[in-house]
């Protein structure tokens, strides 16, 4: 899935920031694995430090039995690996909204803090035995570990860095649709490994799992496309896109656990919010999150979460203890998901905001203006995403020529019409 | 496979009309989804009015037990998923046939309208408990109901639409090759789902399809690259993608009923007659079938759905109640196969007929000219499909003014010439 | 995965080489295919002559009995589908050292004796009962069959056809580096086929061999962009791609057989080893392994065999015999690694070269030096990879004539000048 995001924002980004945007998100694969493996299980899962987090015992799989069965009857290995890609597609998220500007070595080592500060307690408190989880939070397949965590961090990230030069001129040129459309298709295929996997098995609650993605995805995807066709007259590739990334964040945390119909309610309401959001209140925040990582993942990851209260049933998964709102649960559920879900923006938003300031103070955050213009392809990797883009350059060039020759010409022109 | 296709579509069609042919088959995936939700499972599989269509009663999945078992002992909610992809995939293969000059929103309508009429009634007949099943037609994974109906579907369109302007004028430059590639590559992967999925578990007749799928895709990539080199004198990537497909195709109805050597005869015939139709009868015939969405779905359907009446035998698959001709089975399978063949050319003919002359009543079925000339990505969205699109249309410039330049030079030296 | 080949290397080459380098790999789908059906399987498994190759007794699967049970308890027909998946990358990785010079006719019925004569019998050797396997040589998913034999293959190759023309100019520009990580990202998900699948089962040897090949990737990711940063300053994204596949390569013969910490340092040597190969030694060879078939390849390949033998461990493989040197086992084991390295290496430059000379005198090897230059997309296959390679010719056209027009301007201005 991570290479499918590389896609997805490398497709989106103008044709100079390419190369910067895709090794952003692919090189996350490598060391969020280390990482994961060094200390991530450890501090995820291992023990119980305040609810809060896990320990250090299991430092680079120290003791653990990879062959033993956790409670859900999979071999830890294997729960382990299913955990490890999580935390390598949360960072992943969160580099849409700062290309174009972050320095490398900033974001490099900013995940490296996230992880530790942000993400692994984060699977601690809802997945593990932490204080969400014990309270009755439910999240099936990471609506506020995965999407409003990363969201969040994608707007103060964004707030920090400040926007784009080209920002107020409006959207760039993308670089090449047919990459965001191949992204989209591996995430939705890939998203059913989350949010289908997240049964642990391959039972009923998987196949509803994995009818519900469906049917909030296909819904999301339709909505948008509907809405392009009201406010902009025409049904754009680029805004099915992402309706289909809005439906796949929305119905992450309630998969498991809602009837189809709750599904396209969820798919629906997800995307109408992320799309009046991107619309109406992003261009007056002034904040450039570039790729709307926020305005998809963080609202349609609070969407979700939130309206999982609303619609969890136990006719579908009898191993919740509380219905919600709408199934005659009452307010507990729905409650203790408002909760979660406010808890996640707080959570993260402090910690992201202590990390960045002490970043800041080792490690410059933002490349100097010329890098900025030329694009950070040439500036931070010295590639370029194909052949075309120095094609561009000529052409510009080219171009240029083109209007001396036409002034020369007609200053010649001129003075043959004064002679004569 | 259906982002697949939009890539192996995409691929081909001119750079002016890539988003339009993607979005097309992208969008299928939410319409498809809802509308097989709504009512297409139950018209396919609830009931039986007159072994022709389901009835109503489980709309929206109604009464629909997802954990109960089918008689093929895998769960109802995993088999709707996996009819769900066929109804996914059939309409959009015929979206090859059209692209370049038909109106998004006539196609979208069409495509609710066939699916209801055409599509789910096609279903209950051959795999459910429909006329032609009862027969004893066999059809492992979508001869007749996929790729015969969708290869018809896609010749009726496309003489009704006529010709794109430029049809005349011969093959248009393809936009990339490399993106035909890929759908070619995730199609073929993807069809493993459906011709070793429709054995409906993980057993020998699922190894088998595996196998004689791969058999005939091998041979049919062979065969065209051979009668590439015999008639061009080169192998070309476009020419071995097509191979792959008619092979794919070839071999979807036998591929659970055939023997390895039956594969490799059914990927030959199929590969040469849909050779022979695209370059030999194909131009005679007048009709602009853009990305021979019939040449190859529809004549390799036809001769798949035929040979499997001669290669089928019980020692691969002991479920068929009859031999094909060649494993001493006489001519009643082959007879049967024919009939089903014919029945659904004539069934898809007619009611596509139908549906497109009272559906022009109401939409405009084409753009207009001048659209058609500037290409639908910019008339029917608004977008483009990458960066040097624009960059084409400023060569154009540049290379009319550098015309305009030399004529001016050569004027200024000629009088230089006479002054002197 | 031999479409993500096709990707990797077709991204990697100039935009004149794109179509006949995918071509080269792709079409190796339907020729390795039918080979390993018609002769492969049986020259492998079927018997044993000599301890070096099989007989001829199943030839076109003649009497195998697809549906009974391995030794490993799985059916006959999967196992063969597994086989026949790396009979046909084996052949498609040594393509890249031939790109941009090698006739498609050449390459193609060198491969078919290559199989027969090679390949075949490596599979015997180490993976039925020849005389590697018998002695107790290791190779979890194919070390020594795949990459080294590969690799020496794509040294042999290009040594012989010496370099092409442009290669003393240095490195060319990329067609697009974007199918260059779409390849990677393929060639990583399919590459835990081979591993985690070579385990024959779902099963804790199966899980061990995934993480291990994720860390050992990973790993490499890590270390090829960090040498990048040390002697490039930048990190650059088809590096971290081409560590990626060093990773992916080295663990291959151990992943089976060691733990996470072994997989840690087999990624880090074989990533090192390669890079300093292809960086130092490769230039002063005057070989042009144009994509680094053997520089990859062939040395992590070499690295992760030899290396096995110090980090294989039977508390994690019982089914092993020997442990290695580090684990308390001697260098027996490590001495078997370095004599199966050793025989590889022999034994296919020994054969390539027979099978060279011999080819050499029927078929011509490589394009004249007109179509080395105009690019084999045309030479050999009439095709180019998209629309805008035309473009390229257009815009240096308009290149040209952009100089002569200043020239002649600047003549018609100097003679004003000199008028007055």
């Amino acid at each position: 899935m991570t290479p499918g995001l590389a896609f997805f924002y490398g497709g989106l980004v103008s044709k100079r920031n390419v190369v910067n945007t895709m090794l952003s998100v692919f090189m996350i694969c490598g060391l969020a694995i280390l990482l994961w493996i060094l200390v991530g299980y450890s501090l995820s899962f291992s023990g119980n430090l305040g609810g809060v987090v896990g320990n250090l015992k299991a430092v680079w799989l120290h003791g653990v039995d990879l062959t033993a069965l956790t409670p859900t009857k999979i071999p830890n290995g294997l729960y382990l690996i299913f955990q490890m890609m999580f935390a390598i597609i949360t960072p992943a998220l969160f580099v849409g909204a700062v290309v174009g500007r972050i320095r490398f070595k900033f974001l490099f080592t900013f995940i490296i803090c996230w992880s530790i500060l942000i993400y692994y307690p984060m699977v601690h408190m809802v997945w593990d035995n932490g204080i969400l989880a014990k309270l009755g939070v439910i999240d099936f397949a990471g609506g506020t570990v995965v999407h409003i965590n990363a969201g969040i961090t994608a707007l103060v990230l964004s707030a920090f860095l400040g926007p784009r030069h080209t920002y107020a001129k409006g959207e760039t040129q993308h670089y090449n649709i047919l990459w965001v459309l191949l992204g989209t298709a591996i995430l939705w295929i890939g998203w059913y490994g989350f949010n289908a996997g997240s049964a642990l098995g391959m039972n009923d609650i998987a196949i509803q799992a994995f009818l519900t993605t469906t049917v909030a995805t296909a819904t999301s995807m339709m909505t948008w496309m509907v809405m392009d066709m009201i406010t902009k007259g025409k049904p754009t590739l680029v805004g099915v896109c992402t309706g289909t990334l809005c439906g796949l964040v929305g119905i992450t945390p309630a998969c498991g656990y809602v009837t189809t119909a709750g599904a396209f309610w969820i798919g629906l309401v997800a995307t109408l919010t992320s799309y009046a959001f991107i619309s109406l209140l992003k261009p007056r925040l002034g904040i450039d999150d570039a790729l709307d990582a926020f305005g998809c993942h963080g609202v349609s990851g609070m969407v979700g979460s939130i309206l999982t209260g609303l619609f969890a049933t136990k006719a579908v998964n009898s191993s919740i203890s509380l219905n919600g709102l709408f199934y005659g649960g009452g307010f507990k559920l729905f409650g203790l998901q408002l909760l979660a879900t406010a808890f996640t923006i707080i959570f993260t938003t402090v910690l992201c905001v202590v990390i960045i300031v002490l970043l800041k103070r080792v490690i410059k955050m933002r490349v100097d203006a010329k890098e900025e213009e030329l694009g950070l392809d040439q500036g931070e990797h010295g590639e370029v995403a194909d052949y075309t883009v120095s094609m561009s350059n000529d052409l510009t060039d080219i171009q240029r020529h083109s209007s001396e020759f036409q002034g020369q010409l007609a200053q010649l022109l001129d003075r043959h019409q004064r002679f004569r």
